[in-house]
């Protein structure tokens, strides 16, 4: 999808067949039903899992009386946001002391990390760079309404997932799966839409900044 | 999802278990592949036919050499939409005739008829109201960048496909399975997005219409 900057920037992870997948899952694929050389026409179905490529994981999710994903406000996940660059952190997770340092001016926060660099297709990184759990608490604890980060998930090796449970609690959507690689640091409105999937936990979407002239 | 105003409205079919499907093909079904009682977790997998729901067709759908979806600029989904009300079209096709009548001021048309009435679970209803080749011609002469209409396809009893051909031939994208029983005719911002595929000729997709001062 490369960087074309025009009116909207697609930050959404490309499925193609080769897609990085959750711990290497390979929940992803496409089939021909109609093809040309048959039909004169061409028709698919799709594969995919609820946590592959860019999705937003309701509270369901990590918590036993969760609400599912046609519960998710689509006013959580379209409206003033703000890309924060954190490309300087090398290995460890995003802390509380991270982000205290950084001036909040939107209510739905998307983490650029050095993440957004690995290639689209290659195998799970399991090293990726994660939302800690005080970085998950003082994101909750000012108020956001969302949450994305460039990576398949937002945490790591938290075995009681305190990071999904932070911010689901508040019923913080969280947006996995971005890629921020193209989008400078500032404020944008952005427009993240998961398919309209009743009862489960988490759906694909797609998201977009756009610029205010876009309108 | 009901008829909810907020900020944004949601015109995307509801994809629950019982959905309606083109001619009943039934290809659209979640399972649980992790759940709460024996992994505190809930994860799930999608089956998806790719013209299931609110879904966006590629020339690649009924063009030889048509462009797959991952081609469609979003630019043709996002922006300024009219919301045309054609509710008192009875059971035949809309025509060149029907919007000849209607002064066109947006670039994305969207047109509402009484399949909008229809149960989103009721059996696949083959009368629905469609768009007749004469008025996808006019509407491609008009040089729209996009039209949607409120069932799962947009042509019916025309076997070589005209209304499709006449609209892709232009690089029009076509949004199906709307849902426009809530929305009065008018202007809207329109952000219809499709899940990121790669090589298909369509895609699952979801849609809103923002008021401006939703952002």
């Amino acid at each position: 999808m490369g960087c074309v900057l025009m009116n909207s920037i697609d930050i959404s992870w490309p499925l193609s067949a080769g897609v990085t997948t959750y711990k290497n899952k390979g929940d992803f694929k496409t089939a021909a039903t109609r093809n040309w050389q048959e039909h004169h026409a061409r028709e698919s179905s799709i594969y995919i899992g609820s946590h592959t490529g860019t999705h937003v994981d309701a509270p369901a999710h990590f918590l036993e009386q969760g609400k599912t994903i046609e519960h998710t406000e689509l006013s959580r996940l379209i409206g003033k946001a703000q890309v924060i660059d954190l490309g300087f952190i090398e290995t460890e997770g995003i802390t509380r002391e991270h982000l205290e340092r950084i001036s909040l001016n939107a209510p739905r926060v998307l983490l650029k990390t050095k993440n957004s660099l690995l290639d689209p297709e290659a195998d799970f990184n399991p090293e990726f760079i994660y939302l800690e759990k005080s970085g998950a608490r003082y994101l909750a604890d000012q108020g956001i309404l969302s949450v994305g980060i460039d990576y398949l998930g937002i945490e790591r090796l938290q075995p009681a997932h305190e990071t999904h449970q932070a911010l689901l609690e508040h019923d913080i959507a969280i947006i996995e799966g971005l890629r921020l690689g193209c989008v400078p640091e500032g404020l944008y409105t952005l427009v993240c839409l998961p398919l309209a999937l009743m009862g489960t936990e988490a759906a694909p979407a797609r998201a977009v900044l756009l610029a205010d002239q876009a309108l």
